[in-house]
């Protein structure tokens, strides 16, 4: 198949060599003239990925109209919050092409002051007749061990009834397991909320915290998660999964992770425009916390780690206040609300 | 109250800790005469936990039948395999005192031959009639961490009706939470089978793999245990909990855990006897991954990642064939399974 990155950051990158390997045309979009002609060039790109030699079959371009016209596939691959302009620009272009779009995101995170879905947000910037089939592919996936070819299982879920297959095997290989879903909403969420998480546990670690408050910390995000994504709509089970869990191991556990790295760096004193000005990229886990904050207002959901989170990251509440306050958190019983919530959701 | 500890290991004497903290009368019994005179004179146990210093108030004796008489509580914190011999004497010596006997057990594994739980040893082996109270304590809890007060959450579970809040004060306090639960089974499946995870886990690490299939294993790990567990008659929901995910993370991450750390030197080519001679301790995972695979078969419950390791412990299958075998696994939807196994629970 013919398919076209939207964007050269890493993750999209690395996903360019499973796209590659499996026989696919595979052409990059990126804005920046250096890193499309570094990847043209030098089959580098350096700034995200410094490990990889990318196949030298991986072309770049800086036109979105080619990556639009090349591609039978287009994988959405900038973050969170450029992915309204890209779309909107797409779809300007589109009115000329009237091409029929297979899309897929890999964004994870919540559009920021909209709190919505990257997926919400594609389907308000690309007219409907237009949309072909729209899935998000995510799950514990770091880029560089991806690039590397390392066994790797993500989760692509469609938005639409649509058939999985033929995407899937774009992607399915020996090293990189491609499982479908059809909760759409519980991948999002999932992809998007363990970014709070690691923060916590990048914070928790630099603070001088041990292994077992990390892993109650972990535990307890995934329940706070499970908490929302069902209100909002997602199947419970879906959190259990690699999108859930397995995405939360990886993100809360290794130095890959940015949003836990983010975190370290808060530990120590930095501020937060000095640690994202350190890292280079974007910490999608900053801007879903607000997102996530508003959610669980709205909907009314318990969610104490994201709570103090926020008032951590934009009200001043000092590091002692916040993770005193978290761990001190009362409560007897561990499963009370996890069974309300399956039961509710068994009776649907 | 008077608490006795049966057993100077890691986590014993780590509890004993919380316990004096908790302004507790702690005893512990050791058969190791020396051991025992480290704890009373130079209040240490640096064979099990080198850099910590016990409260002077914590006594050793070598006399089962002096911790018998001291006890109002007793901890019981010996290997699984200790588990019925050390009972049958407490039993015997009993039948002289006459106590009614609140016990505690914190052991993690399944018994050897008879793939029996821990709690269904001790009731075979302490008369009926002498069971006050049975409960296990479980959880994300490296012992080096609690004995240093860093925050950690456990659950308590009983296996009778009972007041477990009198028994939950004995352990609770600022850094040591303490959950209850009525799933005695569930917890004590979880402590068990995260061994086995967390042995795969260290093989993988010491084989090159990296983080994504790390947390692809833990992942589908969890879902294996959830499947036997639930067959056997566990609650489901406890391994969303703390020991479930909770315990699986923080053993399979962590150089703390045995298990993870005896994973990794089979990985460079150790025996399996070589590799427990060097560690020194008990790795319950090896022996339980024995009894699990036993009930995998027993209970017609497919536990790939359990059958690979057994096959490779105890029959020699090649590590390349193992986990090639364990990474290829054919699958299309990740929760089909999970969801069947909760509609049944439901429907119960």
């Amino acid at each position: 198949m013919k398919v076209s990155i939207i964007g050269t950051g890493s993750f999209g990158t690395s996903l360019s060599v499973v796209i590659d390997d499996n026989n696919n045309d595979t052409l990059m979009y990126g804005r920046n003239q250096e890193v499309v002609d570094e990847i043209n060039n030098e089959h580098t790109n350096s700034q995200y990925l410094k490990e990889v030699v990318l196949p030298s079959n991986i072309r770049a371009t800086t036109s979105l109209e080619d990556a639009l016209v090349h591609a039978e596939l287009i994988v959405l691959a900038v973050p969170v919050n450029a992915m309204r302009p890209v779309c909107r620009e797409i779809n300007r272009l589109n009115q000329t092409h009237k091409k029929k779009l297979i899309l897929v995101h890999i964004a994870k995170g919540l559009e920021l002051n909209t709190n919505m879905f990257v997926s919400d947000v594609i389907v308000e910037e690309i007219d409907a007749a237009y949309i072909d089939s729209l899935s998000v592919l995510s799950g514990p996936s770091h880029a560089e061990e991806v690039a590397l070819r390392q066994p790797s299982t993500v989760v692509l879920a469609s938005k639409y009834p649509t058939d999985l297959r033929k995407i899937q095997d774009v992607f399915m290989n020996r090293y990189f397991r491609v499982y479908t879903s059809d909760d759409i909403i519980g991948v999002e969420i999932g992809g998007a909320l363990k970014n709070i998480i690691a923060l916590s546990i990048g914070l928790l670690h630099g603070l001088g915290f041990g292994d077992n408050t990390k892993a109650a910390t972990i535990t307890r995000g995934l329940q706070e998660i499970t908490r929302l994504g069902t209100k909002i709509g997602a199947d419970p089970l879906t959190f259990l999964g690699l999108t859930g869990i397995g995405d939360l191991i990886v993100t809360a556990t290794s130095m890959h992770s940015r949003n836990y790295r983010c975190g370290i760096m808060l530990s120590s004193g930095m501020s937060l425009e000095e640690a994202q000005a350190e890292m280079g990229m974007v910490v999608e886990g900053v801007n879903t916390t607000k997102a996530a904050y508003a959610l669980s207002q709205k909907y009314n959901v318990e969610m104490p780690i994201t709570n103090v989170l926020y008032h951590y990251l934009f009200h001043g509440i000092s590091q002692e206040e916040a993770f005193t306050k978290l761990m001190m958190r009362d409560k007897t019983g561990e499963t009370e609300e996890l069974r309300e919530i399956l039961n509710e959701q068994v009776e649907r």
